[in-house]
């Protein structure tokens, strides 16, 4: 049984959905020993989610934040809490909707992803801001 | 300790919302020796999703689809990403809504789904596609 | 390797987002064993869901409930599964957009969240209702 967690930064990104895999995949160290297993990566805030998603075509995740502003209008005089503007509120629903962490299949030492999926960051607020991750991979090196 | 991880495929389904729970169950060898552990599903796909939700009236998935298809309109004035027609875009939005995994507690050798619980394939394209999911089983047999 | 799996019960709430991590964390028997691990917390119901997010200004969870109310509208007009009321197709729906389970890291024998988070029970029924959850909490004592 293998076990190896670790707490990185992405680096900052401005409002919007990202495409991370990479920046993700450089962190998981020891994977390449884990025959099966699994991979859960955590995001430490309250206006930013993880979610997986299309991986080739930029316009998805511009449609993305298209889609997520009008479903969840920025307008002050629908919440109480605004303290840090009218992305202040908004960014927290973003944060339930998508959702704060996923768990992805490793399988022969690598993440077991199908062909257009890929790890989004979406940054909910827009001040841009360093984020916090911890991975946790797991899994049995006997096949 | 152990470690069991299927890659299987869901037969073809139209759009839709659709109880699944006896088939996957089919494909979960060897939670009979686990105590106490988890499932994990994973859908391989960026236009579909897995959900728990009711598992007895048939009205619940319909009205699931009229929901989110009013939710998430099929307007390609609103989105970019449109060359697979008005479904392209917002199957993509609704996998992330609905989420590309679910987690399961396992006890006693079952899945211990609360009593009105199912596994809901989210079917979010109209045409219908076999679907590729990973279950990775894991856990004790020692009670 | 430690396994730990409680199912317990939350005191019924009304209807709303209440923050519920003191009364979790207090079920979490044996967490302090475990150097690096993960915990999962499962709502064995449809109508009620788990999140984490804002854990200190109480104004947040009201504007969920403002928020999720017009998003998922109490219109039996929209609906056929209304047997129970206006408001019981929209908890089945709210119950999948904000999931039935969400999955924590552990580190040196904690849960290790952002200093912002907190977790939620969400009760989306008018009713108030003792809900069963499952924690199963699983890692290493090996640092």
């Amino acid at each position: 049984m293998i076990w190896e967690q670790q707490e990185f930064r992405l680096s900052a990104r401005s409002r919007g959905y990202h495409l991370v895999t990479r920046e993700v995949r450089e962190q998981l160290t020891g994977i390449e020993q884990i025959e099966k297993g699994l991979v859960h990566l955590f995001i430490k805030h309250t206006s930013a989610s993880l979610t997986l998603n299309e991986n080739a075509d930029p316009s998805v995740r511009r449609d993305f934040e298209t889609h997520f502003k009008r479903m969840v209008p920025e307008d002050t005089s629908l919440y109480e809490h605004t303290q840090e503007g009218p992305n202040d509120m908004t960014s927290h629903i973003k944060s339930s909707l998508l959702g704060s962490s996923i768990t992805i299949p490793v399988t022969n030492g690598a993440l077991n992803l199908g062909t257009w999926q890929g790890i989004y960051l979406c940054e909910h607020r827009n001040q841009r801001k360093t984020r916090t991750l911890v991975a946790t991979l797991f899994g049995t090196n006997e096949s």
